[in-house]
């Protein structure tokens, strides 16, 4: 009675009449991707680390440079950043020059950092002040240096210079931060303000930093897409500009307000890595208030230092977007999903994008100007001349900008 | 008093006298050992992975594809699934073609799908339809295309062709689901039904597929090992023969029932990668009722796909063995250990087994007839053929079993 | 009213005036760093894998060998431990010679382990005993061999030996185990007592068995830093010699008593892995009480089993420091850093330690002595020799050590 191929009844049902979807260009005939690794790495030897590495670039709050080693990455480099009872800030490579032992274990002391294992000490600037184990405390210990980077302290900032030591420059001064008015002083952030998503955030610091130079997307990803993230003037139609300055990328949009009046917003992005983005929220007209400086960790991950001009104690860290009176790191998947932002976008286009499957239009003018101001300074470094920005006379330290919400007319 | 080598008392205790256990043969004199490549990997260009893209193979279930994009992962591709507000199914690649953010942050639109960072939008078949921040929303846009591969739905599942598109198959009809007795209707699960684990498995799918044709593990890893997890007319003794098909292997096993009845089986696994495989638990003798298409998400993860038909809604679902009452997430390592099933027997393989190391036996004929079919069907597909099974004729889209439980005399 | 550069009271701040930390050796200039390979790879094939494979290594206690098969990591190498219900040990490679299911999902029966995918069995000594499926249960079963080592039994510990049959040497009594007092018995332990941290530590085990030869190491790491982990007589400064031994290095550490004796602490490292440590808690004056066998897992990974005279069953285990009274499981990250011990000291070198960067000084005799003595064993047994310390006759199985703490004068 069951054998195969006999059936009692048969009710015969049709195949689904719905046509099949029929892609215009097959994914199978894609040609094999690649990233322009010129632009991504940020390694020691790779043309942009070292463009990177002839620049100042914050490593730590001022606060982070303690009695309490702090281990930092930084262009892909591990360092340890503490200061010593006599208030020396020193950023040491990490494995102790004795044996290896990482000096995150070590005793900060009055004029250095003892490594936990044998005791070798070191002062802020890597020369060998003490060697216990060894005869009269190490007949030749001056002979030793853990290696490190020069620090300065600025804006509340600790800043690292990692490049050829001959070729340092003077630390910079900004001026937004150098003029300001009654009631306003310095304040510094490190929770990556504009990055959109956590403190460090998994992508290439370079496609985030192409997004500052990128206006239209504001229209889209913060308008249409998650609900005006931004205030409503900024999400009016606006006309844009894009040139190239001497140390990056300048963006000009202009909107007409209700009252007949021009918003000018003028945004830049500087060599190396700085942000200089006026207040989206366009509380009042005036110059840009705070600067944004991304830290490229390492080929994958970056995170973003802010300096800013404020009126209140933690004005700049009170500044950032909710969804669904949720902050970013509350949202379910689901919700960050629904609602991307700069972080979805940018870590979206995966931990270092695929550069030859882009397709660049005319909006895009601000990323094309940047890559190519940025591979000139690569070229002109691998040449071996100095790139754009870089002074070496204290007299020359003011870094000056166009950026910020002005009203005109 | 206390120098060495000075003891007040000694009690000397002597070595275990158990001798050592000498082994055989060394494993210190292995050979080192290799997988079959050819076997294992899936990815494009690989001869499996072009054997494979020669068929339709199911992304999802028709519900999967809807308002919400969805990411899956097919022969090593990620993919988006979608379907638009006019209903149509859509499988892209996920990285959109400006500049590179993930379609899974998409918004689904009545015609397509639209990228969150600047709003090109896709059709299901990957034509741009709009640049919103491009003049006159994009000029050219017509010139580009999102890749993506053709679907198309059948069995409550959505079916992909990766392949080459000039030699795209018709979606084949089984007839195992096109004559349904009275009563009968066809379901569609995605929970990996024969697994024996986890939804996705984690080792390579051929390893998995192998099992299939290899009857007397059922009486040993099924039997004595986990104590009957089929029923017990299974596990009486069978005379099994194995015998290639046109499209892949043949299992039957006789067994002859209390009554003297003889229970006949046939299982079957079809290219290119179908489990059609009877009720283990012989609920009645008939015809297979469903079938298993096994999806080989990357070299070292599958999940299944399985379609069937049923009476009540559920009864594919409802299908899943127990030990000690508990499902297998359910087990503790020990109780996995203890008691292990399909999931642990491959996957104790490894994730891509070393065939280098295996003695195959006479019981394990199905396996070695499987990977001589698919080698020549490989070398097909190499030298520019078709390999079997598939049609290009509407009229040859059937495709017929001898799959069943059989109860004879 | 608000255009760049126009603002209505300037308040210039200056820079701080703290100069730059500036170092004295650039962190851009280090060289490339490198590891000696030859001290740190364990697997096989390579000069210290070779010359620990010609030694019998603890695999487990001898409870671990029981009816559970059990997984362990030798030397780069993954194996599975049993005993039979006959009592006889059984290491075998893990992949069953059928079709590479692992043997941790086996059955131990009387004679051996069966499979549990198709039930092939093997005898401890990997002879293949059954093969269910095949016809009268394998015709040609007899030439089916499970690789695997030789293992014994003593101490409380299952010792196998992974290396070329033809060079097996005795399995060694250590005299310190061999001439009891009354009272005393023996007892064995796996919890890595000397690690200073988890069972598992998660770096080289090299860097582990040099910390025995670094007498200086415990008057800062374990003295002033973490606040005397040891008895304060061990703090005191000690007169220390270094001595090659003809299986290892001797480190002899004399100090003054406080009643004018001397303490003499001889600390031993004998090959192949040998941690001969006398109490350092110094309870009582008299020859070493207990061995450490280092055990490498891999490169990256050692465990160490410990053997002692005991007078109290758990008098081993319960020898383990505390710091703020918490185990070292319970210390919090901040804690760790703040009491640093033997595992953050030797893992904070790294998982392999980057030797080019090293700087021993004379205090490190002890490691350039052991490096020394151990890269001529590699060579010895690179060049067909056999290494120090393997005997080939029962009659010279014992091995004597000078450790101990002893009281002079």
């Amino acid at each position: 009675m069951n054998s195969p191929h006999e059936h009692a009844r048969i009710i015969p049902i049709h195949a689904d009449p719905r046509p099949a979807t029929q892609p215009v260009r097959s994914a199978y005939e894609r040609p094999a991707p690649s990233s322009r690794d010129d632009l991504a790495r940020v390694g020691r030897g790779t043309p942009m680390g070292e463009l990177l590495r002839r620049y100042w670039h914050p490593v730590g709050l001022a606060a982070d440079a303690g009695a309490i080693p702090r281990l930092v990455t930084v262009l892909g480099e591990e360092l340890i950043l503490f200061r010593s009872g006599q208030g020396e800030v020193g950023l040491l490579y990490p494995r102790c020059a004795h044996r290896g032992t990482s000096l995150i274990y070590g005793k900060v002391e009055d004029d250095g950092i003892r490594c936990c294992y044998h005791g070798w000490k070191f002062g802020p600037a890597g020369q060998c002040l003490d060697q216990p184990c060894e005869p009269e405390g190490g007949k030749v210990r001056h002979k030793i240096f853990q290696p490190g980077y020069p620090v300065q302290e600025r804006y509340g900032l600790i800043w690292a210079y990692m490049g050829p030591p001959r070729k340092q420059p003077v630390l910079p001064l900004y001026e937004p931060f150098e003029n300001l008015l009654a009631g306003e002083f310095i304040e510094a952030d490190d929770t990556s303000i504009g990055g959109g998503g956590p403190v460090v955030v998994d992508c290439n610091w370079f496609q985030h930093w192409e997004n500052v130079v990128d206006p239209w997307h504001v229209l889209v990803l913060h308008g249409t897409f998650s609900g005006a993230q931004f205030t409503d003037v900024m999400l009016r139609a606006p006309t844009i500009t894009f040139e190239a300055t001497p140390i990056g990328v300048k963006v000009t949009s202009l909107r007409t307000l209700e009252d007949g009046a021009t918003f000018r917003r003028i945004t830049e992005v500087g060599i190396p890595t700085l942000r200089v983005v006026p207040n989206p929220q366009v509380g009042k007209f005036e110059r840009v208030e705070s600067i944004g400086f991304v830290l490229p960790m390492d080929d994958t991950h970056f995170r973003i230092y802010t300096v800013g001009r404020v009126r209140e104690k933690g004005e700049l860290t009170a500044f950032r977007s909710r969804q669904k009176g949720k902050r970013w790191a509350e949202l379910t998947p689901g919700e960050h999903r629904e609602f991307p932002g700069d972080y979805e976008a940018q870590v979206g286009q995966g931990a270092i994008t695929l550069h030859s499957e882009e397709h660049l239009a005319t909006s895009d003018k601000g990323i094309a100007l940047l890559r190519r101001f940025m591979k000139q300074q690569m070229d002109l470094v691998a040449g071996g001349g100095d790139p754009a920005g870089v002074s070496f006379a204290p007299a020359d330290a003011m870094v000056r900008f166009e950026a910020g919400n002005f009203r005109e007319g």
